[in-house]
């Protein structure tokens, strides 16, 4: 089963305004509060974030200080990604660390910001930031768009069916 | 009771080369193996990493991937710190990721290496790096270099205990 928002989904938009960092714009077509509900609701983050695929959420204590981490089951196999919150503000924003188990200890801030556009969507900005350049490019270079827009589309279609 | 190191400690070198780094040297009067045993072994970690405040060591996994979390018991409070270690080798190099509880999210790594001066002595060398250059002078200012020499004076005391 597809949902009819599968095919019209929008790309996000990934640009690179410094030497160490990855800007993502991408609307979507859904309320600020149903898009933060998509996001911090850990049901939910189960059923857009994994790609489609299975996604154990450990942790997700979302208040500032708080741990998280996310298993993702795949058929090449099992990966694991963690992190803490730093900044969590209801409908607003969510700034946090970013680690995967494959390279443990290379830590990106993802700044992510939800922006009313007052005609019922949402414009989701995310800021990264990288330690060194050569991490940045290694994650723009590991097929991270892709894997992006696979997340999103799935963001789509349970921001339909909410 | 004061160690008669105590009173013949060298300051550890303090640096900036970059605009997000602080490098740090300090000359230890042990062999390497002996250095390498009190910055590895969790039960001697508590003996010096704390400046002599009680240290809860919750997590010390040792190798790449694994988790650390120290609790340090101060007079004014508790202070927790955590990370994850990128690169362990054995006598030679530990890279890790640093934060305290009262800025979570704000990573620093470390990369620590340990060289043989061939006279019986080892030279530490800290390479830290952080995010964002108002991270690094936030730690210059915070008290870090008085705190990193009382710590160097613990082991100091407690290599000559060994």
């Amino acid at each position: 089963m597809t949902s009819p928002a599968m095919h019209t989904s929008p790309k996000a938009k990934v640009t690179t305004p410094g030497d160490r960092d990855i800007h993502i714009e991408r609307v979507f077509a859904a309320p600020r509060d149903r898009v933060w509900k998509a996001m911090t609701d850990p049901a939910l983050v189960a059923q857009w974030w994994g790609r489609g695929n299975k996604l154990v959420i450990e942790r997700m204590e979302m208040e500032r200080g708080g741990h998280w981490r996310f298993v993702e089951h795949t058929d090449e196999g099992v990966h694991g990604f963690e992190g803490r919150y730093r900044e969590v503000t209801p409908k607003d924003r969510i700034v946090s660390t970013f680690e995967w188990d494959g390279m443990p200890g290379h830590v990106i801030v993802n700044d992510v910001t939800l922006h009313d556009l007052g005609d019922g969507r949402t414009k989701v900005v995310t800021h990264s930031l990288f330690h060194t350049t050569e991490e940045r490019d290694g994650m723009l270079h590991s097929g991270m768009e892709g894997g992006l827009n696979q997340s999103y589309e799935a963001l789509d279609a349970l921001l339909t069916r909410m």
